[in-house]
């Protein structure tokens, strides 16, 4: 297998591409595949503060490398989910990653600083662990960018997440989901600017830069995450691209370019109603937001191990086999 | 397993329904769907001339029994498509069962009467089998029913069918046939009126409809379309409806219900410009259609045996394993 650029030995072949790649040709292709998603996209401009959102995972460490090797000024922020040794090793493989390089990195620990962990809050809302998880992040990344004068938060999201998310968004015709998933959402009160710059890399291209590029990041997956309905997604599309490299890309990106625009009125009008919510400020559409009630229910209470807590499960009724859904 | 409706033995158990039948009440439940469907859609009316499009399959031989049942005069047609012993089989499957039932029943022979078979088609055109035997069918369809005078064109085409159909459609948003993706299709010129009438049951069940109804079928798929995209969807379906029941479903009438409009204006915008072919007079984008020119450049050509023609192959470029789609 020869590198399709300078016929040296390949490392790696992109079937999507019919291409393969030396490590160094590589390498350029991952840094050209984000500097064409943030060009395309206007994602931000060099001079930019930029907030990296950080698991400690391969996609996110990889991302932060990119962004500092292509001279953004990218600080990160890890949060420590509480989720066992998983959550222990994927901040240290954070920290190990800024240290190295010197970077900053911001830390925030659920438990310390509001009383609970993604285990305790999914055993106690008997929800999957994903659902408390993904809106404590979320909230928690827009807070630290709005506070910190941040100009983006940058987003570890790739190919295979959003073509994932995309696949479950017309399974259920969320409409109002689709009218947002985009690479760039803008600025709004309350909200910060945030990107994807990784949309156009799929999962093992990112896996692979970090190997070539030495960076020592967290293996393995959440293991509350085992089993839920994305990682089905994903690999159902998994098999898909395999029989027909390239099926991935078209489906985000000619989602993008001659569907997105369709499912626009939900999204805008879902936007309208937010108010701030009288606890933290933050926008929602009730009286406190989501994340407050969260911290309000389970703050303070004893730790639930992960082990106890039955990982992808869904609550109520949904959770008998053979309920119609 | 007892039936959800009487207690007695079930024979089947519908995930998706939460649901148990037994023999009589699963006929029962197939009846009402197939009621549900014709009137939830206007589909038609009793005493309309019904013309069912016959494979000697499970669907169009349940969607005949169905029809006949409920009261609709519903005559058959099928097409000798020259597909080895898969092709005599399926005739004589429908033959027999017409015969038994005393329904007539019109026979095409393609071969016989215009001078080519299915094989022959695609190792000519070195098109997916599928293509030529697909336009095929639903112009010799379309024919019969304005020549017959009929009122309606009924197609035994599935739940998973459709959702296969719709996944293939979003996958590379297919906007135009997005926008035409209905279990109904209007009369226009050179059109007759379209209906499905099977779309809210599952394949699984009118395999055992037919089954409970003594209905000999002919169990063996096409050996030309081993492989081909849209099995590989219904496989990828599949295992999401299998951990998630009713996903089919929803994927598919939820799109009726909250998408398919979007994607009217580029449904409509395709049937503006058609014009009668010089030929036939079937309605064409050029001046001679899609049938004529197969008719043309391959009527007459020495058969060519299904063994010697590759199932699923795709041609020129693109059957080179990695090219990008």
């Amino acid at each position: 297998m020869k590198c399709t650029v300078c016929r040296g030995p390949a490392v790696i072949d992109l079937r999507r591409h019919n291409a393969n790649f030396c490590p160094e040709h590589f390498l350029r292709f991952c840094r050209d595949q984000v500097v064409r998603a943030i060009d395309d996209h206007g994602m931000m401009a060099p001079g930019q503060r930029v907030l990296v959102a950080v698991s400690g995972g391969k996609d996110s460490l990889a991302l932060w490398d990119l962004l500092v090797e292509l001279g953004y000024d990218a600080e990160g922020m890890v949060i420590g989910l509480g989720i066992g040794d998983y959550s222990d090793a994927s901040t240290a493989a954070a920290v190990a990653f800024a240290e190295q390089r010197g970077l900053r990195l911001h830390r925030i620990d659920l438990r310390g600083e509001y009383g609970y962990d993604i285990p305790t809050a999914s055993a106690v809302t008997r929800r999957v662990p994903c659902s408390s998880c993904g809106m404590s992040k979320r909230h928690l990344i827009d807070k630290a960018a709005l506070d910190g004068g941040y100009d983006v938060v940058a987003t570890g999201h790739n190919l295979d997440d959003e073509a994932a998310v995309l696949l479950g968004n017309v399974l259920h015709w969320q409409t109002e989901y689709l009218g947002r998933q985009e690479p760039v959402l803008a600025e709004r009160p309350g909200f910060p600017r945030k990107v994807k710059p990784l949309v156009r890399l799929a999962e093992r291209e990112t896996a692979a830069y970090c190997v070539l590029r030495g960076i020592d990041y967290m293996v393995e997956e959440c293991p509350m995450a085992a089993g839920n309905r994305h990682l089905r997604y994903k690999a159902a599309l998994d098999e898909i691209e395999a029989a027909s490299p390239g099926t991935k890309h078209a489906f985000y990106f000619e989602f993008l370019a001659r569907a997105a625009d369709r499912f626009r009125p939900e999204a805008a009008a879902a936007q309208e109603g937010l108010t701030p919510c009288t606890s933290c400020g933050a926008p929602t559409t009730g009286e406190v937001c989501a994340f407050c009630r969260l911290v309000e229910r389970v703050g303070g209470r004893e730790p639930v191990p992960v082990e106890l807590v039955r990982p992808g499960r869904r609550r109520g009724k949904a959770r008998k086999a053979g309920a119609a859904t």
